[in-house]
């Protein structure tokens, strides 16, 4: 027989009001009050209408996510941290990969907002913002994950980029490299710019100059990385840099690449350190030093910033910043000799 | 002011039944016209109430995806390819990770037949497929990806296993290989013994024996396979294998750091090959030989079949077995004479 409302209330011992509550996700309950309830309802298999709820204006428990592509490891493993943390508080996750193309970011805002989810969660580039107008005319709380857009005012969760920019600087220059060079994501990109000014101010006050020449944008590509580091590495043959900042992981594998095709030894002769630190950075060969970004507590905090906004046990927006951490593996070492 | 049903049908130049029946997934439309309704309906800004639909019977656009773990690159590339075919067919996507563990497979499950899904894909294992008898009575399509259930009816698309281990065993065999050892995953995935059969098989047909202890079963992640390798490379000291067949990418970068760690240089002395071609396979050192699986192909068709039988299409269910590729990088080799 199919349980009802009652049924919970009776079996975790509380008001059918305090059952309802936690499927409405309204009222002040307890944390451990709902873990309770939420237990019950599963072991009794309850399942409610959530359609029904949707119609008469209730919650749907569904989240939506963007990103500019799920098979990309980084958003990959950001969205497995914000399934999980939905999941813990009894939502699910509608993904979307955007491909950083405004007209998909569009008509996937469009989709998700007829599917009436109760929240979206953005970790897409945007050139366009007038695109969340609807969402938020809606009343749907809107929250960003490692990405920002300063003009509107929405929960932003980011990893402090300038300060992962410095930290990798001060590796490099403990190090005793003073010959560097950059390979940056697209100048648009907020958090690929200041990695730069981070690193870039930390090498200044350590008196060492990078020329603009020495920061090049890629595209955020294995192939972009290996192809610019190439150009990077020959074009300045005669002082070759030795050590690579890369703005992520991905263009960091791709300057190893770089340094396998030249015939440069890493890190002997050219050290690089990337940046986000996924599972890529503890595969290749050598192992990659890299700037972690805590991809785990972000994807739990921006789940709980939307949802306590959702709930509306608070109106204020927050920008969490969260510090980045250096992760030190064998891509590094002091400069050789060898120039 | 708000598109109508009846602008689309006007602007389209088609009946508002037609419109309807596109929404509804329902009638018989060619796959042109319909791609022109739906065309319009996105120009126009068209948005039925997909919730609306729903209660009444309807059709809410949303897939399930269940897979082990999205931040698994084999997954995540899985998801991507069956998003795009989703979205290009109008259908959106929830992914839920599962750790492989049953609870989590049945609570996902529940979850998402109160959501009203329109089908569910499943790329995870589970032990007890009893667990998908509610969705089944509730006439709700199903179909699998990489993964297979022989006991029950559903659609299934899967990579020839067989085969992929049979090239895996032939090239290196052709390279010259005798001695030759294999990581597989836990005994109970189909997929891997399957491999590890076709493997066999196309040894024992060239005369090569392999030993029961030459197979060892490893946890599906890096450490257990390097840990593995380890213990199959100095165990088996005075006639080491001089090849490794792993039965995933993730075993085969553990086989490569083994190696490392054991002073055995790849591919000159022990060649690994790999299967899956993750974007891990190319960013190893040396670049993974791997056997691919043809990612993108198997999410189109996967989802394909599923929409077929939702819109009644067809009854027929289907097991689509799709011809794997050896993508051949420099993992491997002739063994050299250093034993």
């Amino acid at each position: 027989m199919k349980a009802t409302i009652y049924d919970v209330a009776r079996e975790a011992g509380v008001s059918i009001a305090a059952v309802s509550q936690v499927m409405n996700g309204k009222g002040k309950i307890s944390e451990e009050r709902r873990a309770e309830i939420l237990k019950t309802m599963e072991r009794l298999n309850y399942q409610p209408s959530v359609i029904a709820s949707a119609l008469t204006g209730k919650k749907t428990f569904t989240l939506g996510l963007l990103v500019p592509d799920i098979s990309n490891p980084f958003f990959a493993e950001i969205a497995r941290a914000v399934e999980d943390q939905g999941h813990h508080l009894g939502y699910s996750l509608v993904i979307c990969s955007t491909d950083n193309k405004d007209e998909r970011v569009e008509r996937y805002l469009n989709l998700l907002q007829q599917k009436s989810i109760d929240g979206m969660i953005i970790g897409t580039g945007m050139d366009n913002k007038e695109m969340l107008t609807p969402l938020m005319k809606q009343g749907i709380p809107i929250a960003m994950i490692a990405r920002e857009m300063p003009d509107i005012g929405v929960h932003t969760v980011v990893v402090d980029d300038c300060v992962g920019g410095a930290l990798a600087a001060k590796h490099l220059l403990d190090l005793g490299h003073t010959r560097i060079a950059i390979l940056a994501e697209h100048a648009k990109v907020i958090s690929s710019r200041e990695r730069v000014r981070g690193f870039r101010n930390t090498l200044e006050e350590a008196g060492v100059v990078l020329p603009d020449s020495g920061v090049r944008n890629c595209h955020y590509t294995v192939e972009d990385g290996k192809r610019q580091a190439i150009a990077l590495l020959e074009e300045s043959a005669g002082v070759r840099p030795t050590a690579l900042f890369c703005c992520n992981d991905m263009l960091a594998i791709g300057a190893l690449q770089a340094a396998k095709q030249l015939g440069l030894k890493v890190p002997e002769q050219l050290s690089v350190i990337g940046f986000d630190n996924t599972i890529l950075a503890s595969v290749t060969d050598p192992p990659l030093t890299t700037v972690a970004q805590p991809i785990e507590p972000m994807g739990k905090k921006v789940v709980d910033l939307l949802i306590q906004e959702l709930k509306k046990e608070s109106k204020l927006k927050q920008r969490v910043v969260l510090r980045p951490e250096l992760m030190i593996r064998q891509s590094t070492a002091s400069p050789g000799d060898m120039h």
